[in-house]
C-alpha cells in the first residue's frame, strides 16, 4: 500500500495551511500526492436536487461522476472505514498519502504545534510521531522543523518514504476487507501473480498491478 | 466486472426520474446498485475554501473524505476515463451499475423515449439497445415497457444480469488500465490466484477478491 503520513494538531493550528505548502513541495519533486480528510459531521459534497443526489436518495450505494477533468465518487458505508481501507480503495498510483487528522490511528504522524494554542504537543513518539512542525523550542526526540522549513519536511519524507522502495507491497482484499498476511505469503502471492501476468502481451513494467476477481455464485 | 447498463435518452426525457423508480425496485429485491453520471462540463462537488478544495488547489492528485456515513473521493484525470475504468475503480461490491447517459459506449442500453420529445428513439439494437421504456407504440425488436412498468424492467434486468452468474469475472489493471485477456487466460489467473489465497486463514467465500501489488522500483 502507498505510505500514509497523518498531519495532526489542535484545531486551528494550521494543518491545512501547512499541507498547502507541503503538497507542492512534494509535487515539484515529481511525486504524486493524495490527501484524506476526516469529517465526523458527514459532508455535503453532493447537492440536493442534483441528479447524483437523486440517485443516492433512490438507494444507489455508490455514485460516480465522470468528466474530462475529474472523477468523483460517493459511497454509503455502514460505519466509518479505517484509514487504510480508504487509502487502499481510492489511491492506486499515488506515491504518498497525507491524511489530515486521524490522530488516533497508528500511522506515522507529523504534528503541527503552536505554543499559543496548546500547552504541549498532542502526540509523543509512542503515538508514532515522526516529526514536529512548531514555532516553539519543544524538547522532543523526533526531528523538529519550523513553519518556514517546508522543504526540510519534504526532504525528511522523501528520504523516509519515497526513495528506495524495493520490496513489492501486496494488499489482498476480500469483499473490500484487508486479509492479513505474513511477509513470505505476500512475496509468494506477488511472485506467482506477477509471474503469470508479466507473460501477457501488454505488460510494460507498471508501478501497480491490480487483479479483481468477482466470484460466481457457485464459487 | 460488475454488469453495466446505460440508461439513455434525449435531454429532459426523464432518465433520472426513471432511475429514481428503477433503483428502489432493484434494491427492494436485495441487489446493490451503483450509478454513474457523465458530466461534460466538469462538476462542483467540492467548494471553494473548504479544506479538501485547498488540498486540490495545492496539487493533490486524489482527495478522499471519510465520515461515519459516507466516503467520497475526487481525482484529477488527464482525460476522461472510459466508463469501464470508472466502474472497475469505484464499484467493488455492487451487483449492477446503471449509467445515466453514455449513449456512445458499447455497453447495453435501455432507452427512455417519449414521442413528444423526439421523433424516434436514439438507439437501435445495433447500438446494443436491450429495451425501450416508452409512451409510444414504437415498432422495435427489443422488449418494450411503459413508464409504469418499472417492475417489468427490474424483472428483465434481474433475469438477464443478476441471476445465475456462474463464471468468475477477472479484471487485471496495470497502473489502473485494464489489461485485455482472453477467457482462458482469465480462468487461468482466477484459478491460480483463488487457489493460493483460499488456503489462507481468513478466506470465507467472498464475492470479490482483489489483489493490489505495488511493485518496487527495481521490479
Amino acid at each position: 500500500m502507498v505510505p500514509i503520513v497523518c498531519i495532526v494538531g489542535a484545531s486551528n493550528v494550521g494543518k491545512t495551511t501547512f499541507l498547502e505548502k507541503l503538497i507542492p513541495a512534494l509535487t515539484r519533486r515529481g511525486y504524486r500526492v493524495g490527501t484524506v480528510k476526516h469529517d465526523v459531521h458527514g459532508f455535503d459534497m453532493d447537492r440536493e436536487g442534483k441528479d447524483t443526489w437523486r440517485h443516492a436518495q433512490a438507494g444507489a450505494q455508490t455514485i460516480a461522476i465522470s468528466s474530462p477533468e475529474r472523477v468523483a465518487s460517493i459511497r454509503t458505508v455502514p460505519h466509518e472505514l479505517p484509514l487504510e481501507d480508504v487509502v487502499s480503495r481510492y489511491f492506486w498510483d499515488e506515491d504518498l498519502v497525507l491524511a489530515e487528522g486521524f490522530k488516533r490511528s497508528m500511522f506515522p504522524k507529523i504534528e503541527v504545534f503552536r505554543s499559543a494554542i496548546e500547552p504541549q504537543p498532542l502526540c509523543s513518539p509512542s503515538d508514532n510521531l515522526i516529526a514536529l512542525v512548531t514555532d516553539a523550542p519543544v524538547d522532543t526526540e523526533v526531528p523538529r522543523f519550523g513553519f518556514d522549513q517546508v522543504e526540510g519536511v519534504a526532504d525528511f519524507l522523501e528520504s523516509r518514504y519515497l526513495k528506495n522502495r524495493k520490496r513489492p507491497r501486496v494488499l489482498v482484499q476480500l469483499d473490500g476487507k484487508k486479509l492479513p498476511m505474513k511477509d513470505f505469503v505476500q512475496d509468494f502471492i506477488a511472485g506467482g501473480l506477477v509471474g503469470m501476468v508479466s507473460q501477457l502481451r501488454g505488460w510494460r513494467r507498471p508501478k501497480q498491478l491490480r487483479v479483481t476477481i468477482t466470484l460466481g455464485d457457485n464459487a
